[in-house]
């Protein structure tokens, strides 16, 4: 993990990587069994060359039709979505799909435990933002006054900092802790 | 759907197609939320065409890490992985890999439900097999005098024959109220 730390304080690992980390180290600990979801992609055309390994030789990216991560905590299905920016003020709306959010609000239906992860990278700072608290304004931006966005303060007012602990880079499993345990 | 009861008919359906087609109809009609994790897929060439989606030049089929389909059902996480065999005798156990079988340790250790569907397609014959009841005989098949299959009467006397009901194909939720609820 020691090469991890090193290129974390280089700041060259982006949010995902860091999850994918946390939830490796969550793995291993017997904490919980979060993996993230394969890239979704169509594949057109495939050689199967003599001796060697089927190569994909044209494929296009499809739209995902869920978020990036679920799995299992304490016996309850966790989901979420992790996104990042670099503004400093706001979250942009449209970094999330509609698709998204329907499956987020299915999930929340059926009594599992949805949220988000959201970074703004320039600042440094980490959220946890409970699916509940961002549907309002999900369906709120299609109003005429609605905002397209989701001002910094309102993740300080409505979501919970991670901490960035080591080994677990991006500790979400805390804040969960602490909403629903 | 009469489409697709056509080609089911004509025995076109692979058990994944009609887990899919099952799938989207428990989601459709509120009764959980299952999805199928994407081909994990190694990219190593991308082209950028100008005014054009993005197209994969290379890439390779990389080993999943878990089963193919997980969700959640009444507040419960689910998790399982769905086989099919020609053979009409026994279910060949090396159709599943280590870390599958790893996987859903972990996922029934977390008190998540895990279980496999197996069709035998010469039989028409479709059984879920709750994981616990699978792990012993994975164990077991390392042993000196331990069998590299699963007899066919082990799903008779352990697992549940799935009905195939219209319009869920693989009616697999109808077996998981029997067991867990
Ligand atoms: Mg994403
Ligand atoms: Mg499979």
């Amino acid at each position: 993990l020691n090469s991890h730390k090193q290129s974390y304080s280089n700041r060259g690992m982006s949010l995902e990587e860091d999850i994918n980390v946390t939830n490796q180290y969550y793995l291993t600990h017997d904490i919980c069994v979060i993996h993230k979801k394969p890239t979704p992609v169509q594949i057109v055309k495939v050689d199967y060359p003599k001796r060697s390994a089927a190569v994909i030789k044209e494929a296009y990216f499809k739209q995902a039709s869920t978020t990036d991560y679920n799995g299992l905590y304490k016996g309850h299905y966790l989901d979420f979505e992790a996104k990042e920016t670099r503004n400093k003020t706001s979250f942009p709306l449209h970094n999330f799909h509609e698709h998204q959010i329907e499956h987020m609000k299915a999930i929340v239906k059926h009594n599992g435990i949805a949220f988000v992860i959201v970074r703004f990278k320039t600042l440094g700072k980490t959220f946890l933002l409970e699916a509940t608290k961002l549907f309002p304004l999900w369906d709120r931006q299609y109003d005429d006054a609605g905002r397209k966005s989701i001002p910094y303060h309102y993740f300080l007012d409505n979501g919970f900092e991670i901490p960035i602990n080591y080994p677990a880079i991006v500790d979400y499993i805390k804040i969960i802790d602490q909403l629903f345990f």
